[in-house]
């Protein structure tokens, strides 16, 4: 067969999968493996998209989204982050998922050899993306310190050179809930300011805050409207929609017409049914997310303590996201490890090796479970597992 | 604002939208500008997809697409192209629309430089794809005979080097109606082998075939398993479901993984209750696909003939596909000309201008009507509008 691209035909499977595929056709797994609550979305945003069908928005639509949409997500945005931050429709393309946002905007930037710093650990599409597209991929590591992993913030700063076309951060973090504040981010937009550097910043998980505010500190808090930022969101985490395949992007308003286009050229537009579930989706955000957020806070104060108490585990508390990242001091492949946990204990978990060298070893719990008796459940297996092992 | 890539920079706005937004806010035109029927989705169609919201499958799902569904298609092929054309679920990618499989496609195949020759009129998307993957594309242009569009296969043929890393045909074509016979894929195959050129074939319209035979001739009738061959194909055209974002790939078996992969960063995955709605569509097909093609050949029947008794317009029918491609002479700017239809005539045609320059000054029609009597008052206006102009 003649060759695919280098690019592609290098590109790393998914080792969370590797670890999933180890449980196939074994019901007996409790899968902890993936970044996704086991809830059904609410009956009535599905409704909103049955309503629709039955009406028959089955045509195209606006390659941005549906113009009430961008209007929604524009007043939510305000709602999140402050009129002051001046995002208008005239700044948000809607897109097939979270994941096709932050494609997009790689695309808009990055070309072949352009370096793209990535602050790792991360989502491993993250460091896949610019690897698809020919850029040269540079890491900085956070450290982890007493469980909860951390920036330097100073040796960041002086990793950003003007040779660096893209700066991609995902804060709040997963795999490691670590998040950024004000003050960091302010630091890091300057520097970006300086050395021309873009901005993506993926802040999918910014309701997923457990830090005594609505939302996490999000870079839409203090960029101006001309600032090269642009910032990924989705409505898979907040809403409960995985499997809709929604998401949108902010960009600055000089951009949105050659996003447009882009879009066009990549999946045209998002079925107009699944829009009109996602306008349902904001309408009625205040019955879902708050619930949800208290909900996934309950989650972690049950897993993290559960896990804290089984001798031979490292976890801590971190202040955002969905999942625990943690350690089994002793247990230093991550890969192993996790195959090991499906295979003789029954539990589904992901390796820290998916998110970069740096946290090999560790391992990710996602505890979006509606159900707390799994996460006991869970924490059991894994503690008859470290005795028996 | 620091620059985009150029080639995100420098990519052309759509002709057709420009022209159709000479219409906005004027209830009174006629549209035929976009390549979609005014049919809604078949309610049985609808209906698959609100059982699964209403089941609650709002899950994430396989990369690849649900293994019964890529079963299905798996089993159409082989209705449509025979056993012997060797295509199972193991060579089938579901994807987010044809547009999204086009894109992968090229993605896997093409980098920056790389030669892509592209036979053209053609759909604008095919030649702006593989510009922002920064291929170097060539053209190769089809000629007007008599009205019809021909291609001369031996000068294609000597247009295909060893330099030439893809070649990308749609045929059956948009916007010319033209498609290739089994003699002439199996001469262009021959060169591909010989020159080690990857073919893109888009065969999206191959149902919408008036030619005596269920299905235009298409590439998966002659390669082999291991031929350097990859087939686009949409539920869009044939199945109504134009606004669902679903279609699929088909490629050699050693590709799959890799583009499951490729799917993985780019989309992840198409909606489960899509996907439900498609295999109710393949599950219906005969009760779907041939009352629609019945009707595309009443419509083209019904519109060609009302062309051609219009002085000062050459109309000719073509034997594939939902387009009337064809000139007013004497009106050599296509832009121009559908411009002034919208706006003096109410009628919406597409500009020939935007599927390559060599169709400067022809206009499409979209035949796709559910009613007749609209084919006739558009005929009407533009007879109006000649006698004026």
């Amino acid at each position: 067969m003649k060759p695919l691209r280098p690019q592609i035909a290098q590109l790393q499977p998914s080792l969370i999968r590797e670890v999933a595929n180890a449980g196939i056709g074994r019901s007996d797994v409790l899968a902890f493996w993936f970044g996704e609550s086991d809830e059904i979305s609410p009956i009535k945003v599905r409704q909103a998209a049955i309503d629709s069908l039955q009406a028959g928005e089955t045509f195209y639509a606006h390659n941005l989204g549906l113009p009430p949409l961008r209007e929604a997500v524009a007043r939510y945005t305000q709602d999140q982050h402050g009129q002051t931050c001046g995002v208008t429709a005239q700044r948000i393309a809607v897109t097939s998922g979270g994941v096709s946002a932050l494609m997009l905007a790689m695309q808009a930037i990055l070309g072949v050899g352009d370096e793209c710093l990535v602050v790792t650990p991360i989502w491993p599409n993250l460091l896949a993306q610019p690897q698809i597209l020919g850029a040269r991929v540079r890491t900085h590591s956070l450290r982890p310190f007493n469980g909860l992993w951390q920036l330097d913030l100073k040796a960041l700063l002086a990793d950003i050179t003007p040779e660096t076309r893209l700066l991609v951060l995902n804060a709040p973090n997963n795999p490691t809930g670590w998040h950024l504040t004000h003050d960091e981010q302010l630091a890091i937009l300057s520097r970006c300011r300086e050395t021309g550097t873009w901005i993506l910043a993926d802040e999918v998980y910014e309701r997923l805050y457990y830090g005594g505010t609505r939302c996490a500190p999000s870079f839409l808090d203090l960029t101006r409207p001309d600032d090269a930022v642009m910032v990924a969101h989705s409505f898979s985490k907040s809403f409960l929609m995985t499997g809709w395949r929604l998401g949108w992007l902010v960009v600055p308003e000089s951009m949105l017409d050659a996003m447009g286009k882009l879009i066009e050229f990549k999946t045209s537009c998002a079925p107009v049914f699944v829009q009109r579930a996602a306008m349902a989706a904001l309408a009625r955000q205040d019955e879902i997310t708050p619930p949800l957020v208290r909900h996934l806070q309950n989650c972690r104060d049950t897993l993290v303590p559960l896990l804290q108490a089984i001798e031979g585990v490292e976890a801590a508390s971190a202040a955002a996201g969905m999942y625990v990242f943690f350690r089994l001091p002793g247990h230093e492949d991550g890969l192993l490890t996790a195959k090991r946990l499906v295979s003789e204990a029954g539990l589904g978990l992901a390796p820290g090796e998916a998110f970069g060298p740096e946290a090999a070893g560790w391992l990710r719990w996602c505890f979006a479970s509606r159900d707390l008796s799994r996460l006991h459940e869970g924490a059991k297996r894994l503690q008859s597992w470290l005795r028996g092992a």
